[in-house]
């Protein structure tokens, strides 16, 4: 993974970077770096995830999923228990179809499960605490769906859990295939691990070449941005965020990568969106959104930098040579060559405009340059947050809704539902 | 379509709208409003958008589609000429296999047209210029991919294009079906329209539905906020930007209303991001990033607004009766009770941090509700537009970079295309 801050510095972006900047914040980054460092030895609770390549047993996953044959994966889970699956999924185009069942619209479960054929599909059950509420309906529903059509549940279902609550004891009753969550890896830095990679084992995804490409990003790691891809992107994102660029617009050339930006959104908002500071991650595709968003990013408020995210090599096609006017020049030239074009052109636009970019060039999207990616992302995300000094492995705003939610279904007494019913109303109808 | 700005108010969030800030910009609104119905009796450029239950023709779209016989259809656009109708697909579940080709990733088109049983798909290729780089280079590939395996292409394309250019005489040349982009319509105001509505039409949609939806919002629109859903919309989000909450996170609770917050986002985007004003639409969906984007709404940089829409009526799937030791209060509860359950905590999560959102309800997801939104949210943003004094209608920042592209690609001598070659780096790896 390269990452090119050229057009976050000052003598682009307005506001950016200086160098002067970069290199005070290089004494906060070794420190900070000193921070990861101890973490990861110690296997403290969220920096265990960049120990991840090192930890993982990707032959413990092979195990577990190798009694399940099926054509379709369904993945039962929420936030992290579902983005870095999907991210995998979609980047590597496994050999399997992959759905998430991710949220708990009844329309679209009942769309889903109604167009599987449920002796063909396994299920991927994943929640640490086994109490998630919508992922334990989602599963309930699922059971149910394929008990109603003779399909026995117990041989498709594969758990991934922590070391107790329902679904560990649902496992051991059944006897169901069951993975641990591992330690100290919060479900949103857990895509290297036993939560994410089986779809990967199940779909003749490269798990080793994951977390090979991981390990690699993971050796940069030192106490200098200027040597650190991971931290360059980190310390540059904070200094922006610091200066007024509240928002970070993820944006891939990939269509492979477009679960990718879904994944990177719940890693920088639940990370660092706390105490005030953070950057709200929008999600982006390139080059679609050229169409879409570019003119607010160049021309809207002053509060939005962009990520542009390429691989540099892909499969190409060539565009036919064409008699229809004025497009003369695109024949004979390629897809990747357009796509490469405009990602260039729209860098240049952004940069002329003032507004800053950080480029991320990987070699492709492949097991190796996916691992690296993510990696990055996450120690990115790692030492962004000791910058802000934030808790970077905590969500406490969440919980508020969540017993707001809980009251409201009646699991419970919670003021927080009461304050639902007195809600402030101005309805226009 | 229903609008509660209750949370928006200063007695909820900080900061907030006052009512009394409320009736001040009620004034601005009657200006507006009339400047507005000038614009769609003269269907002024932009404004005629707003004419369109009236102008649009279901019978010519349902006759030039008439010849087409297919099971999957490929749309071929970008930007405006695919999110409409993506975003009625998605909404309305047509009964077709829909997939666009809105970017110019190889690797993705290649995949896609190698998946599809081409002698069974049909083709809507849709740019009002006939020279849109990407949905051309698009269209001469996928052409050749029919070609390729013997299928006459010419039989399964429909075209949407302006009056001439290229698509135009194309269709001349090859007899295609071929329908005129309305006069006065901006590619992201044209989903009500030959652009977007073929998709229903051919899919077994309620063309006339969407239409009736759309002429139902219109009726409503008034001199007064107090009395126009869409106006409470625009001028609240106005309100709420101009007090620094920059963003406007769209989250739909519904997955059918998904790709309804792409469209929206393309419609905010372009049309407000101007001279440094209006509002990043953030793309989210409920209740799946509450486990994602929730936590920095919350308590990230207060710059996020959240817009909150769900429909009061869906099919709903109940929750088994369950053994699991914690979760007795979901047995027997249902999917949708779940969701609405977490809609509302949400919305008063917000609240309680201070935050200000928006409610969005809808009867159902039907073609005369998605008639409605689409509707109301095109005269929210063209009233948005009034009070930002931006031109609503232009999209000025994207042109350099189209440029910039071009030059790029030998298709001419651009100024823009030599600034690519100067790009500043600071590269890390």
């Amino acid at each position: 993974m390269e990452i090119d801050i050229g057009n976050a510095l000052h003598s682009v972006a307005t506001p950016g970077v200086s160098r002067e900047t970069l290199e005070r914040l290089d004494e906060r980054v070794a420190d900070a770096h000193d921070r990861i460092g101890t973490g990861i030895d110690g296997r403290e609770h969220g920096y265990a995830a960049l120990a991840l390549p090192e930890t993982a047993d990707a032959e413990a996953i092979r195990t577990a999923v190798d009694p399940i044959d099926c054509e379709a994966l369904l993945i039962v889970g929420i936030g992290g228990s579902a983005l870095g699956a999907a991210t995998i999924a979609d980047a590597l185009d496994v050999d399997i179809d992959v759905y998430t069942l991710d949220n708990v619209d009844p329309e679209y479960t009942s769309q889903l499960l109604d167009s599987l054929d449920l002796s063909r599909t396994a299920l991927h059950v994943v929640s640490r605490s086994g109490t998630t509420a919508e992922t334990l309906a989602n599963f309930l529903v699922a059971r149910e769906a394929m008990e109603s059509v003779g399909v026995d549940w117990t041989e498709r279902t594969l758990v991934t859990t922590g070391g107790e609550g329902n679904l560990r004891a649902l496992a051991e009753r059944h006897d169901l295939p069951a993975l641990d969550v591992p330690a100290g890896v919060p479900g949103r830095f857990s895509v290297l691990s036993t939560v994410a990679l089986p779809v990967a084992a199940l779909g003749g995804g490269d798990v080793e070449g994951l977390l090979a490409g991981a390990g690699t990003e993971a050796e940069t790691l030192s106490g200098s941005l200027f040597e650190t891809p991971a931290y360059a992107y980190g310390a540059t994102t904070y200094a922006l965020a610091e200066r007024g660029w509240t928002v970070n617009a993820m944006m891939p050339y990939a269509e492979s990568l477009e679960t990718f930006a879904e994944w990177f959104a719940q890693l920088w908002a639940e990370s660092l969106g706390k105490d005030g500071v953070g950057q709200l991650p929008a999600r982006a595709l390139g080059a679609t959104d050229q169409h879409s968003q570019l003119q607010l990013y160049r021309a809207g408020p002053r509060n939005a930098m962009v990520t542009l995210v390429r691989p540099r090599e892909r499969a190409d096609v060539t565009i036919p040579e064409t008699e229809l006017e004025g497009l003369a020049y695109l024949g004979g030239s390629s897809l990747g060559g357009l796509l490469d074009a405009e990602f260039e052109a729209t860098e240049a636009s952004l940069a002329a405009a003032a507004r800053p970019s950080i480029r991320i060039e990987l070699e492709r999207v492949d097991a190796h340059g996916l691992g690296e990616l993510l990696y990055g992302m996450e120690a990115a995300c790692i030492l962004a947050g000791e910058l802000f000094s934030v808790p970077t492995f905590e969500q406490p705003a969440v919980e508020w809704g969540k017993r707001a939610a809980r009251g409201l279904l009646g699991g419970g007494e919670f003021e927080e539902a009461r304050a639902v019913e007195e809600k402030t109303r101005l309805v226009i109808d």
